[in-house]
């Protein structure tokens, strides 16, 4: 029954079409007739598809049921499920500690500049407090970032650049463009759990590539290239998610290689670009946005409420990209928002406040590292810089016990698996240091290590 | 060439699958074999395809073309294509005249309250100013506007509502989260142009059904749903655009028999409801959200550039539309956002801004109808409200031509098969009365129906 309710839900077996004979999917299935007959008869009671008299049994009309993304995964347990992390911590109660979430707590965030930047779009131009945004949105903002681009030596032409709503429309939207349902798509392992539940949407094939604390394991990497075919990469290059470590130069060349020969194209979401001390290899900068899309946003050190992303790579593809996303937002992203972005960007504030961040992160890592030592729970390496720290738990340990044992006391972990696509991080936990230096959250987690289960 | 590139395009072809044999597809498209012989060994040139020995030809990996939507469908004359307005008005030089665009000017959009909003904003919570919204979106926008479904005499619960990025992105979750490729959705004919864009980009099979002064031809809509079994309907049920019909109490109740009766699904999308003198029978509420979707924003009364849309429908649906916003824009619409419209419909001054907008409007109408009558140019009906009128040109002439001579004059016409799936509206116009009464326009106009062609 769920191998046929599945083909229709896909739509490998359309309204009108006729289902396998008996006979076949019994042997198709290894099982036998009289099961196959059994389970069609019950599909049929339930009115998903019909018989005809001695012409077998058909799918009925517009009975596909809708795509219900959480069922769509090997995965049931909300523990371990990409959307818990997202859905717990995006509607969390204001009073919860949220360890495990993806952003810094809002004292961290340039509230002056934000404040005085909306004070000023009180006073501007009617059109842009009132119209639709152009296509490729804000001017002024591609302009700030296409000279960021070239300071860290990627020339890139006004028209290999577009806003979009937000980094992950920008992701979704390249993913519509270049991915067909069927599709295979290679991810870090671990790798930002939003990816996989955003590539479930898609209806692709996920395949995990073991991440190193240089990048990708390039064996692995070249052997999944032969064996899968994947038509795309996603990954972070620079203070990957959800293990802060960076790519090195010898991976970056021999990665983008092995994509060349292979004929992938490789997403790079740059989101944590702005948390480095000094930058690290940049696989679209090596490539120069050939095979190689960049995209980025400023949820991060700047507004995860005024939200714009980007999508900088080939002209033609960016041509279509904007077509696209004409087709499904109508124009680009909210030009009150991308006027607020791009006024704090050009103000002489935003440098001082991402360096503040970086010094504070720096402070909170080394502090976050230090409380959790005592608890056996260690850091898989101490990144350059951002907000994660990547940690494994003492022996025996399982991340998605304590993140249940943890929420039923108020607060949000991120445990390991929800990361990785093989289910092989269950002894991890990612931290966001922004929002673990507290006694409580340390209390709950000692008293979770130590709970009876 | 073509339809192999085409089936390789929406995967119906996958790599490393086998190319149809040269004798069978000579047979299927009608030609001799060595003409496939040909197709087949120019598309191997091309890097497509390639040959096994002795053993047919084969789709080769990862070259699958990515989704070219302003191919995908018949039309590839900008002047009809439906993309064709919409990059034309976004991205219009300000200078340029758009009596062919989908909104109103700046300055009848309520640029006080706007501006007394973002200065609030300055001065609201810190988390507001920075965090990702929750995932439904604000709690206050999605009270206030279940109190206003409620004195429509809509009771929906609060989980039956989701606030979502724009209305277009409300259409474009609900589309992914219902249809999949090669499903067959009706739409009226003439529609929203964007829908046929928005749609295309779901690779869905589009049927139009001709629309009446008072909803869609009823026997065309039966013969459809007989005909096609299309999984969904979408319209505007007041208002129409572009015509600015609206349906009868008769045609609503009906339709909504024949969609229960045929297992159709309907988007209801309610954009223009503010605009209405007294409000038309809506589907939504007939139906209760039972196999209605209402969707809706404020862009067209309050701003196009702060974005929010809603949907509000089932719960379970409602449920898995959540999930999938999540996990393709990262959580709900920018809360910056929802707060500033959150307080404007909360605040004394809409409801006289809408009517003002009506009162206007309503002179807007009546003025542009007379000023156009003198070119023969006639509305197909006289709208209850809202900014449209459809009109018929004179005898003889084509939209498209008008359109092409209007843009090389700086001014943007909405030509009517852009609105058409059947390209039977040649004859039309769509013109938007708060920006078509103006002289240059009608100077502009009157040379296009006398130009030498």
């Amino acid at each position: 029954m769920a191998a046929i309710t599945a083909r229709i839900a896909n739509r490998a077996l359309g309204a009108g079409e006729r289902l396998p004979s008996v006979r076949g999917f019994a042997e198709t299935m290894h099982v036998s007739p009289s099961t196959v007959v059994e389970a069609y008869d019950r599909l049929a009671a339930q009115g998903l598809i019909h018989a005809r008299r001695g012409a077998g049994f058909y799918v009925s009309g517009n009975k596909a049921p809708p795509m219900a993304l959480a069922d769509m995964g090997v995965r049931r347990d909300p523990a371990v499920d990409p959307f818990w992390v997202s859905r717990q911590s995006l509607d969390a109660d204001p009073s919860a500690l949220m360890p495990g979430c993806g952003w810094l707590p809002a004292d961290w965030m340039p509230q002056a500049a934000l404040r005085r930047a909306l004070r000023a779009l009180a006073r501007t131009d009617s059109a842009l407090l009132s119209h639709y945004g152009s296509t490729r949105g804000s001017t002024t903002l591609r302009r700030l970032l296409l000279a960021r681009f070239a300071e860290e030596g990627l020339e890139a032409a006004p028209d290999q650049l577009m806003l979009t709503g937000s980094g992950t429309q920008a992701i979704d939207l390249i993913c519509r463009f270049l991915l067909r349902p069927g599709d295979t798509v290679l991810v870090d392992d671990p790798c930002y759990f939003n990816f996989q539940a955003l590539l479930r949407a898609h209806q692709v094939r996920l395949i995990g590539v073991p991440f190193t604390p240089n990048g990708p394991d390039l064996a692995a990497f070249e052997a999944a290239l032969t064996a899968e075919r994947p038509r795309l990469y996603i990954t972070n290059s620079a203070l990957h998610n959800p293990t802060g470590a960076s790519l090195s130069p010898q991976t970056a060349h021999r990665l983008l290689g092995l994509a060349a020969a292979h004929g992938v194209t490789i997403i790079e979401d740059d989101i944590f670009a702005d948390f480095e001390p000094s930058p690290a290899p940049r696989l679209a900068i090596l490539d120069g946005l050939d095979r190689v899309i960049r995209i980025g946003s400023f949820s991060k050190t700047l507004s995860a409420s005024v939200r714009c992303g980007y999508i900088a790579g080939r002209t033609d593809w960016i041509e279509g990209l904007v077509d696209l996303q004409v087709a499904t937002s109508f124009g680009g992203p909210s030009p009150v928002a991308t006027e607020v972005i791009a006024s704090i960007l050009a103000g002489g504030s935003y440098r001082k406040h991402v360096e503040e961040l970086r010094r504070r992160l720096s402070h909170a890592r080394q502090a976050v590292a230090d409380r959790l030592a005592p608890l056996g729970i260690i850091p898989w390496i101490m990144p350059r810089g951002g907000f994660y720290l990547w940690c494994r738990l003492p022996e025996g340990q399982d991340s998605a016990d304590i993140a249940r044992y943890c929420l039923d006391r108020g607060v949000v972990i991120a445990p390991g698996n929800v990361f990785s696509v093989a289910q092989t991080a269950g002894d991890f936990i990612r931290f966001n240091v922004a929002q673990s230096d507290d006694d409580r959250v340390m209390a709950v987690l000692r008293d979770a290590l130590s709970a009876p289960r």
